[in-house]
């Protein structure tokens, strides 16, 4: 029971990145960091306990970027047909049936709404209120994903570039240590180029002038959309359909990330501060849990999380009942006894 | 350093509320929990080391409600004054000059942008890039702070009003249990309320049927804006400028809270799951972190709460090297020995 391996997590020096991963492995490195104790415990119960729950809650925690993508295909193919299906009962600039379909489902999903075309009748009008509430519930779950997925290839192919190279870890590290600041810049960068290629689209082949063509970039990446200077042509819906998904996703994407790492700014102050401040003599006894007058690490690490707000004294009481349903014998510790009484109970 | 109290806060019974009260002022509470031994440490330097910082971060994580409606309040009045100087150089149908100017902002900020009221020259367009931008970050600083303070209040009410009732602590917890629905529920029928208003408003006074006044409150809620329907007439632009920037935000906050439910019924999954699970010798041995062969109260908790995923290894780590650094007589325990050491040196 007392090798060095079962303290080594705890202080040893990892890099964050193999932290996070060793995090997310946690379940299966447990049982490969020390060997099984085949005489402690069945290994068959211990794999009928702990695999599946973990595997599919984690699924659900973090549902794949793909199950998004599926969601946006179907909306924007139903959208399409029904729009073009009710199309006469559209009116405004129109180019081609199927085309105009599609623009006009994204240009409401987005919420951007031009009005180059609008519902006519009752029924699109309420078409419309339909598709543009679940529009925007599905726009909140792509933006959640969307970026998340290109950051991640990003981060992936710089890793590869930079493998070979020495100092390849401390990059690594950075990388993971300022993670927002790094995912905020990938989303400026793409913001920019969307706002580029807008721009050069717009004067083009729209033929707008410049400022014309910046305040029609502006006014649909922020889904303002008032709709004097809007895609008209064919061409133009063409670029439309991808650019305004993109960018006003990628902007709303931006926004998220400012928050995030403003957030984090502010909780990497306290954590700060929490760590530097000087511990006294009241501190140790807040933090003896155990009352035997001095404190040892697990104490001190509990009493410095909920200093930091990561932990709430809610969260310590849950696990404290399930900690004194097994401690049968009431020694205030649990060992290997404890498990066997439970077990044979 | 063996009294009860302060094994007490792992155990107790507190209700919700006054767990979350005390967890806010826990600083204070310490304090006055029990009596300073003032032979253990000098009570000035506790109070210069503790106080100011923690005030100051605490008001950085929660910036007051008032703050954000001075800003609101400043970029309202600094849109309507700059459009009004500019009314010259926006078309579209116009009432009064002021209130046209209020209007254009507000239908600007919330990105509905109907395009009833358009800018017609190079700067007024250049004003309105730079007023879209500005507002939606207004928007979503109001968005994350507006329904809480709305919510807060409403409690307020409530407690007061059950105050003298039988059961009323149990009602207080169900409150903070259900907290996320609560405020799902508060923010629901507001929005409710308001789509109401507006629906009749826009039947009464801008003389819309039915389901134009539907269509044009949901095209106006989700910031939509066709601008096929708008608000035209004197009356109907004094009451958009309010309900325009209220529903906005309520649909936003609305959506907001939906994510907010949905994380936490997931966390409490998992949280339910770690829980129920059965304890194997492999856990315990995990677990153990001082190696002494069983695992106490505090070691269980980090344990289960690492499994969780509410606290990682990278924050065990940062307390530890703390940790480490404290313990001068290098024991793996903290003690008052150990203060007076590194008091000294």
């Amino acid at each position: 029971m007392t090798n060095n391996n079962v303290k080594e997590p705890l202080l040893s020096s990892l890099n964050e990145t193999q932290k996070a991963k060793r995090l997310l492995n946690k379940r299966r490195l447990h049982r490969s960091r020390s060997a099984p104790n085949t005489d402690l415990v069945p290994s068959e119960t211990q794999c009928k306990e702990s695999t599946p729950p973990t595997t599919s809650i984690f699924q659900n925690l973090h549902p794949n970027h793909k199950r998004v993508a599926i969601y946006l295909a179907v909306y924007l193919c139903v959208g399409a047909l029904i729009f073009f299906l009710v199309r006469d009962q559209i009116k405004g600039t129109k180019t081609d049936g199927v085309l105009d379909a599609l623009y006009f489902t994204i240009v409401t999903m987005t919420t951007v709404g031009y009005g180059d075309l609008v519902p006519d009748s009752h029924l699109t009008k309420l078409l419309a209120c339909a598709f543009v509430f679940s529009g925007m519930a599905l726009i909140g779950l792509t933006v959640s994903k969307a970026a998340d997925y290109l950051v991640e290839k990003q981060e992936l192919l710089l890793v590869k570039a930079m493998h070979q190279k020495a100092g390849s870890t401390g990059i690594l590290r950075e990388l993971e240590t300022n993670k927002t600041r790094y995912k905020l810049f990938v989303v400026f960068f793409l913001l920019l180029v969307l706002f580029t290629a807008g721009i050069v689209f717009l004067v083009t082949v729209e033929k707008l002038d410049v400022i014309d063509a910046f305040y029609c970039v502006c006014s649909t990446i922020t889904t303002l959309g008032y709709g004097d200077k809007s895609f008209s042509t064919q061409a133009g819906r063409i670029f439309a359909v991808f650019w305004i998904l993109t960018g006003t996703i990628t902007l709303a994407q931006f926004f998220l990330y400012v928050a995030e790492l403003n957030t984090e700014i502010r909780q990497k102050e306290l954590v700060k501060w929490v760590l530097t401040r000087k511990v006294t003599n009241l501190d140790l006894e807040a933090a003896d849990l155990d009352e035997d007058g001095t404190v040892g690490a697990a104490e001190f690490v509990i009493y410095k999380l909920k200093e930091m707000g990561k932990i709430s004294q809610e969260d310590i009481s849950l696990v404290m009942q399930e900690f004194e349903q097994l401690d049968v014998d009431d020694s205030g510790t649990l060992s290997t006894s404890d498990i066997t009484l439970a077990q044979s109970s």
